[in-house]
């Protein structure tokens, strides 16, 4: 299954869904294409490295509507099955997001309701965690649909606060022990079939 | 530490707690009381078989004001020194608030932020938590202040919800595994003055 994997950044996220195609543990799935918000992106180089065609497509030059379309022109036009943003820290046009319905997810870096919505993304929901005292935290896969941070929930992680944590050792943890873990694991349910939407709820078939 | 168990229905918490008092896992703690809403609550046979005093207090019977006023006047005489809500429907009034400020504490089950606030008690969380499709819950155990459900966190604990799960056996699942764990744990760290509010948010101590 021929995935296309947006990126904002260091592109960590990318790198775990590399590794883990590379290691036999995610099969059936091959990269397409990694497709950066701006050049900048770290997770430009990760691409090259491991042989992956990248691509930046930038709103901030195109503006809003004919960034839209040729984000959709692009997955068209490499036969991308499924949108995976890891990382990603701008959003889909709504005519991408329509024309790819329940094959877009996304990765928060929190427990969804809690810690999500608008200008909760990077170390902000790590920050907010903190602020709140809250002694759990996680992360989300999530379809995505017209409500950001509001589509399907796929998968859920969840990790401890830790007394001594900072915003920065907590976005870690999380990364690594839960990010990690499930963007891999529903990118494989999704190519193996096993993830079905229905009345805005996931359900797994066997 | 003598406290005091506020009940409204079976008493499974409460029941947690007598056993791990006996059981010598919860140290230094004496139920002092029982108080109920109600008294129908069957948490009140089970302090009656435990050999702890009961009493029950209705704010319906009372109106608001005496029943604040009683409970106060109730807890003081029994010297409780804290106030533990396990399972408790009801909500206690200002005074008895002000008086026992971090002294209280509330078990909710599930993760706050999510999943809390007005009509989010009984089987109803739960409910919400398939409703709205989230793959992790779980129980919070908190201080309570003039805001239910927004006092210092002190202790969280998530479960999976898992695909076959109806919000009978959410429950269940959370009660057991969630709140008869993080509930004594709270306790005990309160009896041997672990616990410190600071800025709204709950320090531990060494």
């Amino acid at each position: 299954m021929k995935i296309a994997v947006f990126v904002s950044g260091g592109g960590t996220n990318l790198q775990a869904i590399i590794d883990r195609i590379t290691s036999g543990e995610l099969t059936n799935v091959e990269i397409a294409e990694v497709i950066a918000s701006n050049d900048s992106a770290f997770a430009i180089e990760r691409a090259k490295i491991a042989g992956i065609p990248s691509k930046v497509i930038s709103k901030k030059i195109l503006g809003a509507e004919a960034y839209d379309e040729a984000t959709l022109s692009e997955l068209e036009s490499i036969g991308a099955e499924l949108v995976v943003l890891a990382g990603f820290l701008s959003m889909l046009g709504p005519k991408t997001v329509k024309a790819y319905a329940n094959r877009i997810i996304n990765i928060h870096p929190a427990l969804i309701p809690a810690f999500c919505g608008q200008g909760m993304y990077g170390i902000r929901p790590h920050e907010a965690v903190l602020a709140k005292g809250v002694k759990v935290s996680g992360a989300t896969v999530h379809f995505v649909n017209e409500h950001y941070d509001e589509g399907p929930i796929i998968l859920q992680k969840a990790v401890d606060v830790l007394p001594d944590d900072t915003a920065e050792t907590l976005q870690k943890r999380i990364m690594k022990e839960c990010e990690q873990v499930i963007l891999p694991k529903a990118i494989q349910l999704f190519a193996d079939g096993k993830l079905e939407v229905v009345d805005n709820l996931v359900k797994f078939k066997n």
